[in-house]
């Protein structure tokens, strides 16, 4: 048992129906009179209802995938002109990462209200786009202060969009465990975000408007991100990010496909992984707790239909190859890296 | 799910037979240059141990259980007087709570290297003793910023001391699910908690030497302190609390015996934690496997045997009952608590 665990400071608020109150609450513990106030066009409504007892001297709502530079500029240079003395964020990841922009160069403190299962408001994780090119960080200072949870903000979200969100979660839970930096700690929150997902997403799948199943995805979607932030990226993540940097396939659905036969190809040589997802899917194996998981939510199957050409699949994992990934519990070859991404591509049963 | 968790910023090194090398990164990680050094006359072998790279510039060593405030004094003087700029403890909680002490008036940053499983080096609650009367607070600026957990520091740690120390951190997991800020995030620290010292006190019972179960023991009893901090006391640490104030009952002994009647009482009204402690003891129910754990560990049994009278169970009732819970589980009443003192007192099976 050797390792180094860095716990972050956050306040946590699980608040069901009370998002105004709990942003009020936690905007005054800050001192904050100059409050700047961050929600895309699609998010007005809910930045209305989330504000109302907010000391507001700015609305800022050109939120951008991946955050582009100089969409965070002018967003810091607002914050600056304002004399702004907080931000909070309301929406998904790419708010939320507006959000922490203007918190790397300004130090402004942030209280994010998230509208998806991103995570991206539980972690110290920046990224800023430049043509066409992403980078990322960490900074102690751009992880949100506070983070007000409020079930029913996502009950308007769609029922696929809560699916791929919430499968891409579940994901960071599974990778933490095999991750360059896994701990027992971190495994702890992976272990119990992954069963908060497995008994969430089904609910919410079902019934997108529920309120029991989507406060149980949202804690499972904070746990994940911090496993997740403090164990780093494993091999799933590194091939979406091929997969998705290559080839330009779609973030949440190349997740869903890939996740099971990263686990399939792991798990014989990571019992403690094994044994943890078994037991949070209370299934017999982690995988058939997967499968069966992703069958219920009607996950996408294949790679092939979602873009990936076959002849893709060599250029694909030497991608993947090029990562070192000293930490993953099976080691690579090029035969049994093509093996995995073969089966996706077609849609194969992962074993 | 309605709750409100406070994360605290800690790096945590668990560095088996690596205190002197960790140590040393932690010190120069906060750019430390003057260091005062706290251990005990007892600790003096290890603290030299564990300092051979640290700049330090001071060692104190005057160390008293409960750090009455003169003592507090002393060493703040002495922190002003040598121009230091971090403290360096050595030790359990009565070492741990001095820093604390020279941190909340002093901001100076702490390096924890705990020797026993007290746990305070998790916590940002400080305690100081005046007139004999104990008072306890939360400051943030007492939280150590690092913990360095070397298994290997506490194999000369007494198999007593060890199983009674022990045994107080299983109860901070235990009463830890009902206390008042009792929420899902500290919960599952507390459930795992349970479980490395379920698994570990009965190996450092058997060899109080052996690594591996000293590691578990030390892992448990950090996540214990986590979770009792976050989460508050709960009715056996009132329990605990009344008796020993009321009747100077010896602290780490009393702890083991009320346990598994505190346990046994709330348990039918407490579904969620019954059930974690259950998974956690790998049992069938929570109450038989502490029962067994306790057997395991010659723990002892009756509260008469440590010097409680039967005529002052009704003062102890009363006392208990003058501390509001209205979180417990279980309604408190006359009948009902003097039932479980009782019990408590002649050592019968807790039921």
């Amino acid at each position: 048992m050797q390792f180094v665990h860095e716990s972050l400071p956050q306040r946590v608020c699980f608040q069901t129906g009370e998002a105004a109150a709990a942003v009020q609450a936690e905007i005054e513990r800050l001192g904050a009179r100059r409050v700047m106030v961050m929600a895309g066009p699609d998010e007005t409504a809910l930045a209305d209802l989330v504000t109302s007892g907010v000391p507001s001297v700015l609305r800022h709502d050109e939120v951008v995938m991946h955050v582009p530079v100089e969409v965070a500029e002018r967003a810091r240079a607002a914050a600056l002109a304002h004399r702004v003395d907080a931000v909070l964020s309301i929406g998904g990841g790419s708010t939320t990462g507006l959000a922490k922009a203007v918190a790397m160069t300004t130090r402004l403190p942030i209280v994010a209200v998230p509208t998806t299962y991103a995570g991206s408001e539980a972690t110290a994780v920046w990224g800023l786009t430049e043509n066409g090119h992403k980078t990322t960080g960490i900074d102690a200072a751009v992880l949100p202060r506070a983070v007000v949870y409020d079930a029913s903000l996502l009950r308007t979200l769609p029922r696929e969009m809560s699916v791929a969100s919430g499968l891409n979660a579940l994901a960071h839970c599974v990778d933490s465990l095999w991750a360059p930096q896994a701990d027992p700690l971190n495994a702890i929150f992976a272990a119990e975000g992954a069963r908060a997902l497995h008994e969430g997403l089904p609910l919410v799948a079902k019934d997108p408007t529920g309120l029991s199943g989507i406060e149980l995805a949202l804690y499972g979607a904070h746990l994940a991100a911090k496993a997740f932030a403090s164990a780093g990226s494993g091999l799933h993540h590194k091939i979406c990010h091929v997969l998705g940097g290559k080839f330009d396939l779609p973030h949440a659905q190349t997740h869903a496909i890939v996740l099971p036969y990263v686990l399939a190809f792991n798990a014989p040589n990571a019992p403690m992984a094994e044994s943890r997802l078994a037991a949070a899917f209370g299934n017999s194996t982690a995988l058939s707790g997967l499968q069966e998981l992703r069958r219920t939510l009607d996950a996408p199957r294949a790679l092939r239909d979602v873009g990936l050409e076959a002849g893709d699949i060599p250029s694909a994992v030497e991608g993947v190859l090029a990562l070192s990934l000293p930490s993953n519990p099976t080691p690579l070859t090029t035969e049994n890296l093509t093996a995995l991404v073969r089966a996706a591509w077609a849609g194969e049963e992962a074993r």
